[in-house]
């Protein structure tokens, strides 16, 4: 186990009806003005704005608005966010919405404090180390950034997806209410709960040794989707079912299963490129992907490992073959992928396969990708070819 | 699952030679006259106490210091501590030791804050909602207290062991470095782990339904005591074993497997009044009743409960008398326990057996305890007397 810090300074506000503190939470932060941050028309069809609004008006709270944020949220809503902060003195966020829309606010709020392009940020030419506080009212089980210090962005016209990592935008608070998640369709719920298992694999899979406890609380969590994803897909308005996937969401991202460990991320940047050139859906692409990464890393080296996930997670009966066992859970990955409605090939999403040599460089770019496993562009290209 | 609130203001710097950050982490929260408390000479004698005083003296900040401090520790010490307080204008407070030590500066933090006897806090005649910043360095894996508001102190004159639950106690920092566990003897480890398993179970077995989610995590500490503890008896200097140990120490009780879940602690309220009568350790105390309570609650409305416990936990495999893999399951929490060379019986630790009908009426002074299973005076007696 490696040296560590923790540091969790975002509260938690879950379960049904919590959007109730909402005015005295953004009070106790010093918030007069604030801007919201939403996506789809869903959060205003559904009331979600409404409620949100009301309970700002009610407390004195005056609020504009930036919408239509899109999935994988591009640089330009972050500058048009900043931009409206600074006309409107701005002096809270509130991002309702998923993962996307989280991360253009935490853009927005590092942006405020930046004298420049916030897509400098991005590229790391420019820094900042204060933002402005931000909250999030999360309607989709997925990303994780409702209580971390992660935010992606693109630029469509450099064709670049970076991240930034800043303690300081990491949210104030967040409002988890499961409720939030019932009108959530089911692949887009599949794809939530694929994001969830790839962040808790990309943890999970770890050249560090001696990590135990945190190698059994990631068990915990995938556990958690395996049992629940079906459930929540069939009874969208299942509360057991949506609160343990979006309980399990935050934890696979809020550090606490990375602590002590060097992480992979191999298969995110896999992804990042897959769906940088033709349009997936990034859990959708980490669910094609994932399996053949696991079929890829799987040797003696890492038996131990992948027999711990197949019996321990997948239940996969002990059996003297350690190497069988440790492929049936593999394989029961891809089932159960399949099972809950997603692709399970490259060729399925669009993504032709002359393509993939093009798409291995991109993802090498800047050097092996992965700790668990570094991956060269020969490997990427292994990967893609068994995924395709 | 219910609704809850997370809140963990503690930072936890965790690893080996994380000490050097004690200076400037005081200095952070204002800190410039600390009173450093302990318990035993071994803080001493190790050279601990000289470790953090040099980082305190490098960074300007001075100190004076309460030692002594007793396990189960008593009033006496807090009002000392509060008294030094005063007397030398501290701002700041560090705790070096374990859950006694910490307890204590608990109660000398809020004590500083409230005009009168201290021991008031704890039996609710007053009461404050700011105290002195505190920090803990651990030094033994067990209450977990570390990360968590919790105090529990003792009162000989009115023979009275009680608890305050404040947030503003919660320490700012904790300093988590397994080798300074490495010279904790053999039994003092055992009983340790027997403190963090039972948190688990007060947790684990609940009335709320649908939290699976947390009953994984709690099941990945319970599977992080079993592997280790043998281990760390055996290897005292063991960093993976200890650092684990460590780890889950401060996850057992820091919230995180309690949140939406209504707790039982029925089992630690029978134990208080044990050692409160007997000069019992804590955790031998849990160790011998905690089998003896799953023996009682073990029926058809909690086996499912108790078949998870024996699979996933103690690894029993899966039979179709689902009754009697819950038993072993129990039988192998008893055997743990005994191997780890804790006594297994009241008799074995200076309780005798005329003194049980007295005991089970302490416990239910104020009516029946627990909540996974409402304990009686009866009951209590029952378990009492499976226990002897």
């Amino acid at each position: 186990m490696l040296n560590f810090k923790l540091s969790l300074p975002t509260e938690v506000f879950f379960g049904k009806g919590q959007i109730k503190v909402i005015g005295e939470q953004v009070k106790r932060y010093g918030g007069n003005r604030v801007l919201i941050c939403y996506g789809s028309r869903r959060i205003k069809e559904q009331g979600i704005f409404d409620v949100v609004a009301s309970h700002l008006t009610e407390k004195g709270i005056s609020f504009c608005e930036l919408g239509g944020i899109e999935p994988n949220p591009r640089i330009t809503s972050v500058r048009e966010g900043v931009r409206l902060v600074k006309e409107h003195d701005i002096d809270f966020l509130i991002a309702v919405g998923g993962g996307s829309v989280i991360d253009a606010a935490k853009g927005i709020a590092a942006g405020a404090f930046y004298n420049g392009d916030p897509w400098d940020l991005y590229t790391g030419r420019g820094k900042v180390s204060t933002a402005l506080p931000l909250a999030t009212v999360l309607t989709l089980a997925a990303t994780g950034s409702e209580m971390n210090s992660n935010s992606v962005v693109s630029n469509l016209e450099t064709k670049q997806k970076l991240a930034i990592h800043y303690a300081c935008v990491k949210p104030k608070f967040s409002i988890l209410d499961p409720t939030y998640t019932f009108t959530v369709p089911p692949l887009h719920t599949a794809a939530g709960v694929a994001d969830i298992m790839s962040h808790v694999w990309e943890q999970y899979f770890s050249p560090t040794p001696g990590t135990f406890l945190q190698d059994r609380l990631a068990e915990a969590i995938l556990q958690a989707c395996i049992t629940y994803a079906p459930i929540a897909i069939k009874e969208p308005e299942n509360y057991e079912a949506r609160a343990n996937l979006m309980w399990a969401s935050t934890l696979a991202l809020n550090e606490l299963i990375a602590y002590g460990k060097v992480t992979d991320w191999g298969t995110h940047v896999i992804e990042h490129a897959v769906s940088a050139h033709y349009d997936v859906t990034h859990g959708v692409g980490l669910a094609i992907l994932f399996p053949h990464w696991m079929s890829f890393a799987l040797d003696e080296r890492s038996l131990d490992k992948f027999f711990a996930l197949a019996t321990n997670v997948w239940k996969v009966p002990f059996a003297a073959d350690r190497m069988e066992v440790a492929r049936e859970g593999i394989a029961r990955t891809r089932v159960f992928f399949m099972n809950l409605g997603l692709p399970a090939r490259l060729r399925e999403v669009g993504v032709p396969e002359a393509a993939l040599p093009a798409i291995a460089k991109t993802v090498v770019e800047f050097g092996p990708v992965g700790t668990y496993r570094k991956l060269g562009e020969e490997a990427v290209l292994e990967i893609l070819k068994r995924a395709y």
